[in-house]
């Protein structure tokens, strides 16, 4: 399979990649002394545990599929070809280092630039959600079961999640407004979380602000392959983050773009 | 002991009854159909699993300790007494109702109107944050330890976490958003967890608005007897809810104070 570059990797390599991530970010979660600042000028943390993260997925990668170009938040870009690895060691690096266990390692795999594969692991729960190319899956300590997102069609039964009213300025915070005063229900807080739970069923719309590529592509087959819908703003594909929105429907996707696209 | 109203029960009883109650949330999270409205006109969500951990909670309370009063969130109050248990069995039924496992059931002990013991139960990451009138701990699926603030002094250097800036309106706001110029990072959608980790040194600030009785006094000793302070917005004790700010320290404490009091 390493020699074929149309082979796509198994689940069963989606889960030793995690494995890999596990082993250094679980064990450097809730310790002192681990944060630093990218920049100066403001609190952007990033972690020993996600750059270690990172080394060792790259490292997993590249003995397995040499031939596989990677994207990674803390390293960077390297190689070319049709199949490119998308990482973020952590994802939600502020929940990381408050304690609250909604950060996850996303991993996924473009091909031809569309998101086909991805898994989001967050081992302090013990939880991953992934996509194997068909499907959607999630696994706890009590089991495996498919991920299907629930038929929410309407804003007003929706529940819906962002990261951060922060996140939207001028004009696009009175857009995300919008979003919220016809919602059931709007939580904060989540990162890469809420993405999860709207694959497993449990929320409706979610909505972020200038994400990152590696913030989005693993979370994409896992939303897509459990029957939900995720886009730019302006009804684009996600791949190359941006101005999210991701949907449990069809319906409500185009609501949330009649609001805020 | 349950003849003598003023030995206290100790850790072992706060443990039996967390995971009474545990048997009644856990199985229900993330469950669909255990959702409904107790009020018409607002979206305020109790579950099945809320209703049936407190009957839980008092059954055993009653069978132990039957000389005790008690109150809670669904069943409101029942007895008198200089010992008064306080019972929130689903803090945080937003965050339950979406999937997010930052709630907590919340089960506390008043002598003579002050917090003294409290226990609060996550059963699905398997934590428990508890002080049995000495001394705070936590446990999760690696072990126990005590529970002790962190030395933060000032807002500048303070993670500050709160449920929603929804929860500020008019002059409270203005408040709020004075604290979260000030600090290093806000993060918000955490419930009673964020109390649990400004217990265990994870957070430096917490600031809630509109609190009931049983959504702070199980987490009063767990925060005071992890050295840190909690008290209403004008400093008095926090035992009967309302505009709540508790710190890592008497000198971060102070200085929120005088941004928002």
């Amino acid at each position: 399979m390493a020699m074929n570059p149309q082979a796509l990797p198994d689940a069963e390599f989606l889960f030793r990649l995690a494995e890999a991530a596990d082993r250094e970010t679980l064990p450097r979660f809730r310790q002192s002394g681990v944060v630093d600042n990218k920049r100066a000028e403001s609190f952007d943390p990033v972690t020993e545990a996600d750059r270690e993260a990172e080394r060792a997925i790259r490292a997993l990668i590249a003995a397995t599929y040499p031939e596989h170009a990677i994207l990674g938040e803390e390293h960077g870009a390297v190689g070319e070809g049709p199949l490119r690895w998308v990482i973020d060691p952590i994802d939600g690096t502020r929940a990381f280092i408050s304690g609250i266990p909604v950060w996850g390692t996303l991993i996924g795999l473009l091909v031809e630039g569309r998101a086909r594969l991805g898994i989001m692991s967050q081992p302090f729960t013990g939880e991953r959600f992934w996509a194997d190319g068909t499907a959607s899956f999630r696994q706890d300590r009590t089991g495996r079961q498919r991920n299907a997102v629930r038929p929410t069609t309407r804003l007003e039964a929706a529940t819906v999640f962002t990261t951060s009213p922060r996140l939207f300025q001028g004009a696009l915070l009175d857009r995300f407004l919008a979003i919220e005063a016809a919602a059931r229900l709007t939580r904060f807080g989540t990162d890469c979380y809420a993405f999860a739970m709207l694959a497993a069923g449990q929320v409706d719309l979610v909505v972020e602000a200038g994400l990152q590529p590696y913030d989005i592509v693993a979370l994409v087959p896992i939303i897509e392959q459990a029957g939900g819908i995720v886009t730019t703003f302006d009804g684009g594909r996600p791949e190359n983050g941006g101005h999210i929105v991701a949907a449990a429907t069809p319906e409500l996707h185009a609501e949330a773009l009649r609001l805020i696209g």
